[in-house]
């Protein structure tokens, strides 16, 4: 089968066989996927991974033995592998689990493949009316929905999201659905334009420089959306943490003393709750800017790399709906 | 009047006229004042403070226009002198008012001298059963309060605090007040043994590898203290901030994302529960380790840097009790 490797920080397109199925877990044929920042950040060195990039897609399960009613379904996939068996799986926290592997990020090979494996729990079938290219948002959509999992929002909260990006503009739409008054900082207008309808003001490269939210939303990505947050953030306030990325930075943490900012870390969420926004009224499709069957994985990285680009699709195999 | 000045970072006796005492504020006569981690770290550039050191103190009421009743009373004072009229002082959080001063750290004259002056609203009596020596820690036990109020932690919660000094020595005790299961890591095992019969383990610079806490406090006052915090914070965890020093850090947020970590800065907290403490069990005086009168501030000062000590008092004026 045709896969994308990363391996060292260098992207290959090779064949391998397709991968050898464990008893509690389903084989996916991948009918298209998504390119994330996650992945550009993995090329530039975050998590140090070896191996198939991609995390979100949408497949067909071939092959499942501990649920063969799974075979010939369409499907997503939570993409942290659990053990089920630990403290943090018997909580419903598989996603912190210590031994968990995570599709295409930490120890194990991801969907830019013609064929996946996941544990069959990870699967989640898509509803018929859901077509594959709003259903491959599943993922950063749930990981935009963890928001308002992990912290209450009372509708009319004032927020700042820091970023445009592919995932901050899903997150401006959660956050609108969750009645926030949203307003937004980003640095690409034809990114910002998008979010129209969804935020009540857009402000270009910084907010004013009096401007002080109870709660920021960093999402953008990139270390100088550290510094906006704590210095927009107000006393007392909240800032979610969204950004993963490689490198470190330089920064004085007594202003959270000082101010008594909470700080809270926000990964991945759970698929059902994305799954049902996506079928009832969230449509990402705006953010498509491409899509590439995977020979010419090389130019779809090198859009989705460019500062003007949403989301750019993988065609991997089979017939997209 | 007698008053020690930082100045350029730079420490001088010097006198001067007692302060002008406006209207609405209190003339108070310093008899004890403590040493604390901030004044330390001012004379090494935190906050740029230029004027008279100082914020723990107990003094005697001498001029109160606004409430004469207070005049001869023995008190102790909040240290946030707050406009009391913008949004922040009318929801109660003085301490978090945009145009307020600080007693001895940010745009207001301290504890070092013979005479301070602060709002008559800040200033609260102390009951007659609590010496001097005792209600000296007031302000500093306040600040260790601060962390029950802002986060709820459940009996048997187990905590790290790193940290062996002054604030990390009363943050134990008042953690075991609330009957948490309180861990300590610090670097003196002379301050460490001051600890005992408040901590259920103690580790002598760092913990086992694999300690992973629900919750940390940060208490080292050193850079070293945060990295710490992020190896041995449990994912979905808290680490509490108490630590204010003058100099970057450099880190990755990535981790906190990761495991999606709460992080909460912790200042300054309210006098009223800290004074009835104080009255109804916690003795802090076990950590005073000397005295001096004004005079001999060079030496106080430069015992209170050595690694090993704890609490200097500083006689000020009067008869202490």
């Amino acid at each position: 089968m045709k896969t994308i490797r990363c391996i060292d920080q260098r992207l290959q397109l090779i064949e391998l066989p397709p991968p050898a199925v464990l008893q509690s877990e389903a084989l996916v044929q991948v009918l298209i996927a998504g390119i994330c920042a996650t992945d550009l950040e993995i090329i530039n060195g975050y998590m140090d991974f070896q191996g198939t990039l991609g995390h979100e897609f949408v497949g067909i399960v071939r092959e499942c033995a501990s649920q063969p009613e799974l075979v010939g379904q369409r499907v997503v996939g939570e993409i942290n592998a659990a053990c089920g068996i630990c403290e943090w799986c018997r909580r419903g926290l598989g996603r912190h689990c210590p031994d968990r592997t995570v599709l295409g990020i930490d120890g194990r090979d991801g969907a830019f493949a013609e064929y996946l494996t996941l544990p069959a729990v990870n699967l989640m079938q898509v509803p018929d009316d859901v077509p594959d290219r709003t259903a491959v948002f599943t993922e950063p959509l749930a990981a935009a929905m963890e928001i308002p999992r992990q912290v209450h929002l009372s509708p009319g909260t004032p927020i700042l999201v820091i970023g445009d990006g592919r995932l901050a503009q899903l997150i401006v739409r959660v956050l609108s659905q969750n009645y926030c008054r949203v307003d937004v900082v980003g640095h690409h207008e034809s990114k910002l334009r998008r979010m129209k309808g969804f935020v009540n003001r857009v402000f270009l490269n910084q907010p004013p420089p009096d401007a002080q939210y109870p709660v920021i939303v960093e999402a953008a990505g990139a270390p100088s959306g550290w510094a906006m947050a704590v210095e927009t953030v107000a006393p007392r306030g909240l800032i979610i943490l969204k950004s993963t990325y490689a490198g470190d930075l330089n920064f004085n943490l007594t202003p959270l003393v000082v101010d008594e900012v909470t700080v809270i870390g926000s990964r991945c969420g759970p698929f059902a709750p994305a799954l049902a926004a996506l079928a009832g009224g969230i449509d990402p499709t705006l953010l498509i800017d491409g899509e590439y069957p995977i020979s010419l994985y090389q130019e779809a990285f090198l859009q989705a790399g460019r500062p003007g680009t949403l989301k750019i699709l993988l065609k991997i195999g089979g017939d997209v709906r």
